[in-house]
């Protein structure tokens, strides 16, 4: 008997149909004899019509009443979900975040989970009940209702999984797992069966939208082994976990893009102080994300430092550069570039695979693809390429490595 | 400086609109000089909706789940009043019932309040907050969430202003106080200024459906006075106390009816053993509430009893009846009579003023309306009168009595 945690996202509930699906596969999953936890979040677009009434009483809402307000979408869904297994003649409880005992701290609309007491879940499953626990919030020791943010049940999913110590955690989406590339973009990528916690995160930081880094970070830290599985049909996902030696036999496990880029340079500085410090916080004070830097002395010994980030940040950007550049030399001037895009290549084996990088750039060469900014990670390569470029570059990036092989 | 409890049910929250409004009304008495606690229903059609929503679900779902589910609807109200306070430059914090420290016990759906720790409202309110809290329901000392059933807000209501030592309770409704009758049925009925709760009780029981009779009683049980008002004007309401000398010069107080009357009657009963807990538990086991009990022997020895229940429980009266019959004898028969109404005057003031029971039959016997079951408390006398007939007769024993004219 195993105990497995199920995540399902909005969409695998957002509709009554949808609900009863999603309670068939919980059934299933106790029918085989092993204990079952659900984290569900709320059905699709409720959520965002309670963000719409919210803004119609007033435009910046307190955060603390928006986490009391959105907070019910999942308990709704989780109550539904329970009266459908009931409904299929099985047991099931619901709880809110709080009564699953997800203890958070932090700000509201952000919380971040302190600790989990697992205990009524424990109790509940020894009960034989299906235990179905509500996504993205927790509760404070002082009784306030916290939601987690962008990817919260995935979050609640991998921290209850840690806290019941459950065999795995799955995590229904609405794809069957992880591709070696967006199947959208290059027809022959191929779902891949295992990836380390390292590559999931840097295809999750490098454009992958299936899950937030954070939640990986998660697993990781806890040893959660988890499945991005799809909750539509019955193929099997992607497993990941611990790097293991195996792994390591394939130089690069997949290729992720990332549209909507811009760079940001400064040149001609030649402010003698710490101006690296002082643009990094001109940006971090303006809460801009920034991706790659790149930072060099030209032969003339004046300094030029280059930045991408998200397209929409590049306004933002520019004028809270703009107020520091007196500070960086007299001379110091701003340049931009937008429609540019990111790609990656990512694989635990590039540690012990010499040529990687000459592969990846042997590939663009050939096919004429101009690349502008490099960074690297121990397992990760990333280029920005112009942004009408970015399909075809995944394309013979992809098949440079005979992606589309099984492994 | 007074702390006052004010209590809003659905329909003066049931648009983002009415909302504001409400909002308003909470700052302005706080600006008053007041300490305020606002105790809120969900927005009309919410729980509704969400009810609806469970029945697509399932026919008849799990109690605890409903009351996960139907929850939700307070605790969205709450929030989107806090924001309208915020919007307008006010300070609030919402809470749910168990945040709020409604401690409950019994059953899912139509949980009792067993305690209340305050201490929270109490803190909010000496920081300078409005408190919002949800009502209609409650969490056990386990973190079960309960609901509170027909008329909960209300007991929220009062059962809060109890907890927090609450100078007034305001009863927010959609009409102006207590009548002295039905205004579409009397036209020159009056509003009430103070009524005691024995009286509040009797009107509540016999036909006037502005509150629930339980939130009455905890009212009495704690001494809390609560003023019936209107959320769309602000005129004065009824006042609900602790009765005094002075409203013992009034008989009659006001003028209830109730319409949709059944009777069910079983004659020729020759039972020599218990019969009326032969009837009684057959009635109580079918779930049906039964009213006025007249019970008679007539002069051939064989007894006779009869009783009033709601039109819509006839038909399960009648099942469970007919199979009790066998037991009172062989002649036992039985005979409903549906088209009833039931008019009531009440008034502490009957405890000492004679012939009050004399002037009601007398009107109505010069009307010409035939009366049928009678039944009297301390306060409070009843006679059942045919349907067509209870319109006429309300309206010549509020003349008799002059309930038109100003106490």
């Amino acid at each position: 008997m195993a105990l497995i945690v199920q995540k399902y996202g909005g969409s695998s509930v957002g509709t009554i149909d949808r609900i009863r699906n999603v309670g068939r596969r919980l059934m299933e999953t106790q029918s085989a004899g092993n204990q079952v936890v659900a984290v569900v979040s709320a059905m699709s677009g409720v959520t965002d019509k309670l963000i719409g009434m919210a803004r119609q009483v007033m435009d910046n809402p307190p955060e603390r009443e928006m986490d009391m307000l959105v907070s019910t979408g999942e308990q709704q869904s989780v109550a539904l979900l329970c009266m459908a297994i009931a409904d299929m003649g099985g047991k099931a409880v619901s709880f809110t975040g709080g009564q699953a005992g997800i203890c958070t701290y932090g700000s509201h609309t952000r919380g971040r989970i302190e600790s989990i007491s697992p205990q009524r879940i424990i109790d509940a499953l020894r009960s034989g009940y299906i235990v179905v626990c509500a996504g993205f919030q927790g509760m404070t020791p002082d009784g306030e209702i916290h939601t987690l943010g962008r990817g919260g049940s995935d979050l609640s999913a991998i921290a209850l999984a840690a806290a019941v110590k459950a065999d795995l955690c799955q995590i229904y989406t609405d794809v069957d797992g992880v591709y070696t590339c967006d199947p959208r973009v290059v027809k022959d990528a191929r779902k891949i069966t295992v990836l380390s916690y390292e590559e999931m995160l840097e295809m999750a930081s490098s454009g992958s939208k299936v899950m937030q880094a954070r939640s990986v970070e998660l697993a990781k830290k806890f040893g959660v082994i988890f499945e991005v599985r799809n909750s539509m049909n019955n193929n099997p996902g992607t497993i990941v976990q611990e790097e293991n030696p195996a792994m390591e036999s394939l130089a690069v496990r997949g290729v992720s893009i990332e549209r909507n880029q811009a760079r940001v340079t400064v040149s001609s500085i030649t402010a003698p102080v710490a101006y690296t410090a002082i643009i990094l916080t001109a940006l971090a004070d303006a809460e801009i994300n920034i991706d790659m830097i790149v930072a060099n002395t030209a032969h003339d010994g004046k300094a030029r430092q280059s930045f991408t980030m998200n397209m929409n940040e590049l306004g933002a950007a520019q004028a809270a550069l703009k107020k520091v550049l007196p500070q960086l030399g007299p001379e110091a001037r701003l340049d931009t570039e937008a429609g540019l895009a990111k790609l990656s290549v990512v694989g635990v084996g590039m540690r012990s695979n010499s040529g990687v990088a000459a592969t990846v750039f042997r590939a663009l060469a050939d096919a004429g693809i101009h690349t502008g900014m490099i960074a690297t990670s121990e397992i990760r390569i990333s280029t920005t390429v112009e942004a009408s470029d970015i399909e075809k570059a995944a394309r013979v990036v992809h098949a440079a490595f005979h992606l589309e092989k099984e492994a």
